[in-house]
């Protein structure tokens, strides 16, 4: 049975992407030591003719390891298009790792949910006195939920944090991926994962996307162009927006691995994770915020005091490329998930925007 | 008479850095358009008992034009060294424009001055429906200013957005310069500008900074390495800050011109504000986050429904040397300013860490 | 009936790629003044038992107008994978601009056909004196040409260049393309176009590319996984080269426009070259040098005393999603053009690598 | 007494920049390992009214260990501003590595030093069957070199690989620095180096420069605007050059270190570079080409075959500030070795021009 809140997921309907086998949640937890934590934020009803703002919004937390503000993991990112924001990838660029949660939300809620994140440091991890650049990321789920109001509080922030689990990961319509719209179906979070075989390292990839782009002409799921058949079932503006506004939204994908891989070999896993859009129909429209951020859990960097020198594992540049082949896999899977499990055509699919 | 608030500043002291000669002001404002506001935040005593945080923070505004809501303008940026934050630059890297203000706050401040700056769009400017990436920079003010609590604001914001001006730039312990040290001097906002000649196109260059790097011994004022024989006005450390605390800081630096110039260009300017730091003795440090923002008034850039082409002015590529060296000259002045006011050697001095 | 050298293309086996038409030429020189040249290098035969150096190489000059020495046009270019080398890209980088002929070689020869365009410059254009930084791009042709010996002399050179012209370009075989494998299928020369309609602004879209990569199981054609149902008709190295020598190889991607964009825009519309690689199958594995480089022929830009500036016309950002759309399509067209080519399975296809 | 071919040195002069003592050379090759090799070509005088070629130029070879092909060093690099060429540099993002000799030379030679390393590998390491992009830099003699001849034959390249050593470098005209100007002084090849104490690891920084960059109004020596003084000693042109050609030059920085820096804590490194640019005057004009490249000797890198993981020493984040000051030193005494060297106003100085 699946997990509450779990729907069918690709793999499921027998759409099975690429070459290597999913772990077993086929989930970005499949790599040890990553946690999940989701706070999903609902009020108002967009059928009613209250002027209760509609809100579908919310956050969600990836943990590369429980104790991220310890010690940080080497990690990299990746802008595909610049419409987006993640902030604090400076410092992974120049101090190569990510020493917070990811923290995922809407365009509305970043300044929120970056003032919740260090008021979380402060009041649970005192003795953290570094580092205080929060990475928070977004994508617009102004379609679905109201945007003149922010309505994350910082408790949410600390839902998804002390909430996060290892094992299956809830998809769709929760945490930040609750407003989020992909070619023109639901979308939201997804997530995947691959599982290397014994000549690729026995490593694992593992991929959550917040989806929230593309039109749907251009969707394509495994190869197949299924979005230029599927035209019924297209989006009914929620009632608060007006109907000039374009969508062509943003994409963040998460990728984590547990193979030793340094910072530089990290941005290029980053890089790949553009491949894997490609694959489902990206063109990555101009108003598209496509940032990708990869770690490793495989070296754990002390951010104080080590001396003189760390030992950090690292693969041979040789040994990557199962990993390339599998992050682009799990990234088309992974966006795959949620933008395409609606398609069933039920009458409660086609009024998903009504009911969510 | 100086302007309220306004103190001794390098140039009065017959320090004349580069060969370019300033403009009226001496500041980012000789820029045509560009406007400048501050709010300020003080509480708390530091030679108190109170257990009351001792709050030195504050925001500063930098608006490239009055209405840059509506409309923006060319712009780029650089990161010299990646420990610190500045949001909103994947959309000014590949939408090449800036089209909000660029707000200074301390590292604590970052995420409330983000939401304030979201909120004020959807209050001010209702009809602005796209590009909500606003621009926020840090650096840490937590030598002076208690982190633990975060003390901005939505109105701070309001207030250094509506009150910005042409003309004087209040410069030193001011807006998101208040808690700020630099070179173990009281750092904090400063500003310069230079005027190009008949040959140079009589363009201008402004560039505020946000100064808090930097340890004593690396300063030079105008080639002179004064640091290494002012030795004797060293901080006195807040009393809520631990002793093991090191300081290396960060920088912001705003680069202004009416030059026409590409993003590109634009790029090429920030990178030069890197060493006009170089100059003032930066070694840009582990610890800072070195961050410059480049734009030109030069052009308006719509953001929606241009048709079909822009006509955009552009400096030829073999005009800009003038530029790149009245960036490095108004950057070293303004870090001098008000790095280098306090080094008179007065009681009042002396004790301004207690006495701020 | 096709030109002289020409195979069936993709397009005439009934494979459409994507949405929009192709141009007359279905090539590069759809767009207006781009100019194409290759010359041949051919010598020795793979399958005599002569130790005689067997040879398969050559030089493609790609112009983006007739008299790129005198004037510049609007360039950038985007590196997926860096085990390959273009130079010139610096310049291309900070000055925006094109200012040479694109000229692709083997990797053995980047040497010789840098030297040979500055000679060219010397003794032709003897009146330019600024930018001597060629632009040449490469990928390995070693699997079929001997690498022990350097072939190119600088008529090779000289005659792909004056001898570029519009019109239909030869395909595969032919010039730099003339040693390479894609998708372990014979590769080379591949081209393709894309033509906007009204409303995308009748501007035209055209890439060439240098295609030498891929593994046969990857190979995607139209998001048919192709490569794996084609297993038979695998290459057989050439005589000179060891067997434990992998073949992962590069792809060099050429895209021209006439839309005018700025240089940042270029670069994006390059960064979407790598969605297209993606979509044929390609991971950019570790090995690979896959370098896109865009330029747009709209605005001449001159490097020399223009005064006081420029006047360039420029798309509006929220134009250029037709324009991505569209360079995604014709590299993947332009790939499968020589890498699908050859699948036809008749006997002379499956000895192809003897008979060359 | 100096090596042959040395002069008066800065150091020398009583000049002591910065503050961390020089190595036994204060050369590159103090950092154990690195060998430095130069070839020079001088033809022709250009006092005589023969119309033989007046030429200048050659060679310089950097070896980051002696067996650099067998296996590589982690390296990176870093553009201040692009016109300017250094192949070789996306293998080096990418794959982190240096596995090439960086050779310098003039403009118009690069192509034939990038074939020449390729001829040598085939012919001397024909083992070595990966990585053929070798590291070619350059930066413009021709003020003092005729440009329309290339003068160097592989021979010379093999001569600078093959003579490479240890110990003291001999600086100025020489190698590649033959025919360069640098804030028009005779400029040339530059080293220095700096040693780090106890606390900073006892490590060693090495840095030589190709200089060729500056007009004589901006050349600041140890803080000191010495170029506003020094006016008297101008070049005088060379006979084959028109006098309407400016001369704003480039400069190419290789540092060197002992410290087990990432390649991205390399790439930061090379960033301070700029900054030790900066402190000698240097705006980074627009027709300049300035590119640093930095490598650690500390981890040797195979690039094949390494099973299963690479352990690698890396410096802790926090213990990386004494080497970005020691670089910035270093860089700023190898620029003011050859550039401030022959300021000393002897007649035959006065006559550099004519009688190199």
């Amino acid at each position: 049975m699946a997990p509450s809140g779990m729907r069918m997921r690709a793999r499921a309907l027998g759409i099975a992407i690429g070459t290597y086998p999913p772990g077993p949640n086929n989930a970005i937890t499949d790599v040890g030591g990553v946690l999940v934590g989701h706070a999903t934020v609902m009020r108002g009803d967009p059928g009613s003719r209250s002027t209760e703002p509609v809100v579908r919004t919310g956050v969600t937390a990836v943990l590369p390891r429980a104790d991220v503000w310890a010690g940080g993991v080497l990690a990299a990112t990746h802008t595909l298009n610049g419409d987006g924001e993640m902030t604090g990838t400076r410092w992974i660029r120049d101090l190569e790792t990510l020493t917070h949660p990811v923290l995922l939300t809407g365009t509305r809620s970043v300044g929120a949910v970056y003032d919740a994140a260090l008021s979380y440091i402060y009041e649970r991890r005192p003795d953290r006195r570094w580092g205080m650049l929060p990475v928070v990321a977004e994508t617009w789920d102004g379609l679905l939920s109201d945007q003149r109001v922010q309505s994350i509080e910082p408790s949410h922030v600390y839902e998804a944090i002390e909430g996060a689990t290892d094992g299956p990961v809830v998809e769709g319509n929760v945490g930040s991926g609750t407003g989020m719209v992909c070619y023109d179906f639901k979308g939201g979070i997804g997530t995947a994962s691959r599982q290397l075989p014994e000549r690729g390292g026995r490593y694992t990839v593992g991929v959550l996307v917040q989806a929230n782009f593309g039109s749907r002409r251009q969707f394509v799921i495994d190869g197949v162009p299924a979005g230029q058949t599927l035209t019924d079932l297209m989006p009914k503006i929620a009632p608060t927006m007006s109907s000039d506004e374009s969508h062509e939204g943003s994409v963040i994908v998460v990728a984590a691995t547990d193979a030793p891989l340094s910072s530089r070999q990290l941005e290029r896993l980053a890089r790949r994770g553009a491949l894997g859009l490609a694959r489902t129909g990206s063109i990555s429209a101009n108003t598209s915020g496509d940032i990708i951020i990869a770690f490793s859990t495989a070296n754990v960097v002390p951010m104080k005091g080590a001396r003189p020198t760390l030992a950090l594992a690292q693969l041979p540049t040789d040994s990557v490329d199962p990993l390339f082949q599998a992050v682009i896999e799990a990234t088309e899977e992974a966006v795959c998930g949620p933008g395409g499990r609606h398609d069933g055509g039920s009458e409660r699919q086609r009024r998903v925007w009504l009911t969510l």
